[in-house]
């Protein structure tokens, strides 16, 4: 998907959200967890009813391997499906990988041409050589580690002056165009969005940390989005996937989903 | 495996090296890519010749991920495999993984607890809590990166002062002791060696990029060695396993890993 039809989708939607797959048994609800495919059922289940609300979904890869090659069927079946059923999505696989060159080769293999994922999430420590393979790849996409949601994110990323983050962005954005480098850029930085957005004016970002993470999603409004291209993808993953644990669990989260999207399209009637 | 049995087995066999597993297809034999496992077939011809010469096996899982859940079955049987047949060998995921801490437990999972390695190649960027998880499993160990081999590691790990890699040697030594912390240092950057070696005196060392990546032993020995616990890992990857590309491809891997081991068992003596 190219950055003119993610921009269509969202606009004609309404939506800039993007709704994170990290399937966890603990907290899938009882009678999926029974099936033999318990975590393709799940996302399936979820993608089905929350579909209307975003554009984007992300598949936290982690959660999925974690489980070893069964996980990694659990994953294809859910890209797959995802690829077939709603075409329209910006499918994401946050895998955060990087390495040496022909290392970095073979992950962009595993994402963008043994699955079809649209992005993939990369961290940028290793620089150029561990991120240009994975821009090899016409309409797909780098979402390259800027600044991160979590607390750690403190250790490194603000090194040095000017602040590693803003160094990555710098620095990055001469290997790639804004059709096909987008930055991570956490909800619970609050105020360094505004930075981000400075640095990268007319790159996406990709904002995790609304929810369960505690971002305010006003807030990332007010610092991050792009007047024109609205240029920012919100996601959320654990505040919608688990809003509730009983049978009508897909139901619950679109109703979560729901209210983030009503939330996001008053913004957007604002621009 | 913990730090005195690692030195112990370098010491008694004379040897520090580590021998990578990364298979491409391109480059496997013939006779073995027309086998149904012929990643894991590959792997086990590899291991049953080489384990004489080397202390540590790293498989880089990339070359297995591209495959998607066939090539993560051949890793978990290969993972297996050395586990059972070569129980003195230091076993490392190189997977460069990293996330939020949530997301970094089911990483530990994947290579902690559903496979048995020892250690798992760890990227910085996102800090503490991103690495934390990995740290929480006995006898287990984070090999996190510092200083790579490849050319990007000019973009961002020299930023700022103290250089970045420096930094995350001198913040992340707060979160582990050398029992189960390493860093990974290329054997391309040099003199840098010494510097990483002084900036953490007591903790091992993952070398890799001598042989393919054009680093030399006798230098990485010279510059980063510690004269009592060794501490130095070395790896080759292309230029011990694909040394041939016939019939007798295990042979000639392990005629290379044997004059690597030579000059490794030379060095120790010098000690």
């Amino acid at each position: 998907m190219n950055k003119a039809q993610l921009i269509s989708n969202i606009k004609s939607k309404g939506s800039f959200l993007c709704v994170g797959l990290d399937p966890v048994k603990e907290k899938v609800p009882a009678h999926i967890v029974e099936k033999e495919d318990w975590i393709f059922e799940f996302n399936k289940a979820i993608i089905d009813e929350v579909a209307q609300h975003c554009v984007a979904f992300k598949a936290n890869t982690a959660f999925f391997e974690c489980y070893g090659s069964w996980g990694w069927a659990q994953l294809e079946k859910t890209a797959s499906y995802l690829r077939k059923h709603q075409p329209d999505h910006f499918l994401i696989a946050d895998a955060k990988r990087g390495d040496i060159g022909n290392t970095s080769s073979m992950y962009a293999k595993a994402f963008f041409e043994h699955m079809d994922f649209d992005a993939v999430t990369v961290a940028p420590y290793m620089g150029e050589d561990s991120v240009k393979p994975f821009l090899a790849f016409k309409d797909k996409w780098v979402i390259l580690l800027a600044l991160t949601s979590n607390k750690g994110s403190q250790d490194f990323q603000y090194h040095g002056s000017p602040s590693l983050f803003k160094e990555v962005m710098t620095v990055s954005k001469h290997w790639a165009s804004s059709e096909n480098l987008m930055y991570v850029a956490g909800a619970t930085r609050g105020k360094d969005l505004q930075e981000v957005r400075k640095t990268a004016a007319e790159y996406f970002l990709l904002i995790p940390g609304i929810g369960a993470q505690g971002g305010d999603l006003a807030e990332v409004c007010k610092y991050a989005a792009h007047s024109k291209e609205i240029s920012i993808l919100v996601n959320s993953s654990r505040g919608i996937i688990y809003a509730g644990s009983g049978e009508n669990f897909a139901q619950e989260a679109a109703k979560a989903a729901a209210e983030v999207h009503a939330q996001m399209q008053t913004f957007l009637q604002t621009l």
